[in-house]
């Protein structure tokens, strides 16, 4: 039962984050979960959304992609559909909850920060590849932020790093790519902050319920898978 | 710290299911959660999804919708707007997901069962709601399927319902209601099968990030929710 | 040539309306003419549409929508579609003038009212169902608007009730079911105030042209069935 | 209390209609109720749509719209709103099914007209100028059609002809213009057949109910204005 | 190799320009190239688009689009189709520009004029005449803003007109029609001033690419019937 | 009157092609004019457009897109606005057709190649890099296309590149960066075969109308550069 790539069940896939891989953005970060490559990119603006306006705080979203040829086979565009698809919706908000998590608004005042988030290329797990850079992304953000209005306080609060989770034939692995995901009996994204507490849970029974016990073996893996996420995004960070 | 209703932490709201509301639908309920209304209705068509056809197999998908009056404050119509939401669109991903982790396809034949989920009063709770509803107005369908093309197998390999839980001021409660949902600290959508296992884990740290243990309690008072739940299912489905 | 129900050609289905079906909205009316039910809701909010800014004038508005499952087959979701169809429209607007003809806009202030027809099952007489059942959550929620904002003059001129009349195979009947509207040679929904008068009439030959005399029956079936749905109008008021 | 333009109250504006106005369409008018300008274009096509394919009988459909600048003030296009208002909709049905009740679908074979109504200049009446200049361009795309396939029946069981009618200042008045429609007390927009019965009444109370003299009165004086309108249309098609 | 219509290769089909065919239009004109004819009209509103406001600078855009029936067989519409289209949205974006290069934007104030280019009738050079029209009805439009604002300058700093050109058969020739251009092997639209130079050159090789010296041709025989269709311009605008 | 940027008026910037840039697509290359930097995908998919069905030959299109951080300030998604800009249609018909100049459809076979031009990161020049890319992964795709199809001939007569020139401050200049775009008198994009030929030519008098003169001098410019670009294209390709 060896993995289509030789991983061991508990090792990533090489990770490789390229910082400023966009020239006008205000912090942009190219990550790579091997094969999966995800451009992320942070736009901040002054103003919030109508419903914030006027209290002071400030506002972090997503919007998640994917290239029409990301994929093996060519998806057509939602531009062309003339509508945005589940999917795209689900995630964007799912990277948008997940870095709102370590976010202080007070701190920010009335500004708002954009992460795009376009999967140039997809082989599995490009929500989590997507979470991961784009808090690398919005650190720079912020640190442009900061800068531009002499801002005592950090807006942020913690760091985030994300991995899917999944059994493949009655074996937990961690960071599945596309090949295991597809036949996967369980999939789990977990998001995790620095200090190894979750920000989100998504499990879901792809094939098959599953007991407490496969659950907590899960959660392990990926809170180990994110620890170590965290240390590639710190030193993406330091350089 | 008692709950704005009395009920004690691990008490669900008061349920009740009203099966075959509707005249014309091949199985129906209106389910409500104390507050909370959501009428469903399950549709027998011939035919499956394009990608799915020649297969042999049938296929389940789901449809949740709010009135615009279900809220407090009125929201304009998806029809108006010309296109449906992001949380639309999530939560009727989800109820299509857990209905399907207990169907068997095969067993179907080339037939697709729509359940129509539309809160027609929203309380909290109304996707936990749309999915133990759901799952009652499929039986009925499934049986009316069964008989009319005399399917020896049961496509039905199990039940399924779902529940909310969340940490509100520190306390781990189940069935949040609007008031209670609005405030948690963390919120948690657990879908299980009759039997106690999990076929979807939602959680999220809406306030703050939790840690093992605060995840495990929930889990147990989730567990135990779904418990109550398959058994008032059972009733309605006895009648 | 009995009806399908039994009835005379002169006798309405029974009507029943519930007021305050929904916890939220200003005003409420779950609305039965037989089979066909309708769920109205009234939501008052403060301003009008910008094309009536500063007159010092209120407004009333009508939304018609149709749950996919009310009928006897399926029906996509106008949202999925992603547009209106042209029966909706006509519809909703139909409700918005009917209602408009016994208000007194000058009375309201500049607040706009909106009655949301929602049609959970269908079975024939549904814009007219809708027509008399908004009526009535439009009298609560002018009412809480009268107590909100102490309002000395009633901004209600009169009442308003709906009904359709037809010819099935040449004998004029009232309130067609959908069985007798499906095979009608001529169908017309009459709009009548409380005192007998007449706020729209759409007459549409369906299969055949009809005269002066035909035309002259069908309106006096119709003023009696509306002075029949006027009392039960008042009397659900009353309670 | 004399009319704008002079005339009395039972006269029509002078009504030009101009065949073949178009090189391209099977039949085509250019019709003019005073300024009011409507360009309706006949097409001819194969085939009807699904819902009717296999009965043999064929289908006859409207499309109703009018160009930016046709009125006083600039209208932004439905195309670059993408999506079409309801009172489009509205007109486009009441046009296609006013034609539809002159035309024996099985004597027209599995053929679609579509008959596209384009308002280009608009000074009230629209709505009725387009009908009774679509039934010629219809005419002619049924002599057409009739020569195609050699068709022994005439698909056209008689002829259709509109006019509006309407209270002003008390006054019942016939053929509105824009400056009368706008300040009209009630609107009647009646359908009425070569030999004087009835297809469609769509009465309105824009400003105050109306009693069933004033509505005898109004339809007297349309029954009237039908009957030259017939005429004019004769003439145009002899020549 | 005679033209289909008997003409010389630098010959223009008949132009005819109705001024004022439209009553409410601030400027417009029914202009024909041949069997082409497009009716502009230009309206005149107070305001800019927002990212002009505050400049004190006008602006001038056109909106182009043709009748369903225009052409041979019937298209469907823009607006039921609910988006518009490549060609549509190419074709509007070459008018305004065409116009604005000859307009001085500070001359005019905050003001927009905008132009509907409405295809009635399609034979070839729909975007040609449009443009050429469009240029009659900008004069009247503007001639109508001196007046209203008593403006001291001229807003317009010069004339506009514009032709196709294209190689069928080897031949080059001025003002193809339908039946040409569909069969040219390269189709060229060159907009000039009244003064000789260039506004706007679009030369596409439709079935070969072609040489300088063939581009030179064309842009010869584009050159001389701009100023036939100038001098037609300036007769039709000093009646 | 230095360049921004340093070169000399007919200098290209540095030009970068990385071949099989995707994994999954058939052809890619990334290619970059200086800062400009897009992502061009071809994929091949049996069948070709329903109107070119039947006909034995083949199609090639192309849709081309920005990021949205691509540029200086953050432009909304075309999924989200639900449509499709005017820019981005007539880039996407320019890539379109000037690609189809160098292909010959029947020796294809009745398959359709789209080619997905994403601008990663824009700083002018952004329709001409994609046109140059796209002809690229073109050659790519169709090298597959034959060892699948084992095809005699080649479909592909010819190559295709395309580059911008324009009129600053007077001085003619090849390959304008944004900054040189944004303040050109006139601006051309040329597209031009690998034998010096014509295929598009798309001149546009941005402030000032040009005289044939400055015309001839910019197609020499663009015809050398476009000589320079087919170099590259061919040592790419040959790598």
């Amino acid at each position: 039962m060896p993995r289509p790539d030789g991983r061991t069940p508990n090792q990533l896939r090489p990770v490789r984050i390229t910082r400023n891989w966009l020239r006008h953005a205000e912090g942009s970060a190219l990550i790579e979960f091997g094969e999966t490559r995800v451009l992320c990119a942070a736009t901040v603006e002054e103003g919030v959304p109508r419903w914030r306006r006027g209290t002071g705080e400030g506002w972090v979203t997503a919007e998640y992609a994917m290239l029409p040829r990301a994929t093996d086979t060519r998806s057509a565009r939602e531009s062309v559909k003339g509508k945005i698809g589940g999917r795209t919706h689900e995630i964007s908000r799912l990277i948008g909850r997940s870095l709102r998590a370590v976010v202080d608004f007070k701190a920010m005042g009335e500004y708002t920060i954009t992460l795009d988030c376009d999967v140039l290329q997809a082989d599995g797990g490009t929500r989590t590849a997507a979470i991961t850079g784009a808090y690398v992304a919005l650190v720079d953000a912020v640190r442009y932020l900061r800068k531009q209005l002499d801002l005592k306080t950090n807006p942020l609060t913690g760091s985030v790093a994300a991995v899917s989770v999944g059994i493949v034939q009655g074996q937990p692995r961690l960071d599945l790519n596309y090949l295991e995901d597809s036949v996967a009996e369980t999939d789990m994204n977990v998001v995790v902050t620095g200090t190894g507490e979750f920000i989100e849970i998504q499990g879901t029974a792809e094939n098959a319920p599953f007991d407490r016990k496969l659950l907590d073996t899960l959660l392990d893996l990926a809170v180990a898978g994110c620890a170590e996420l965290t240390e590639i995004q710190k030193k993406a960070l330091s350089e």
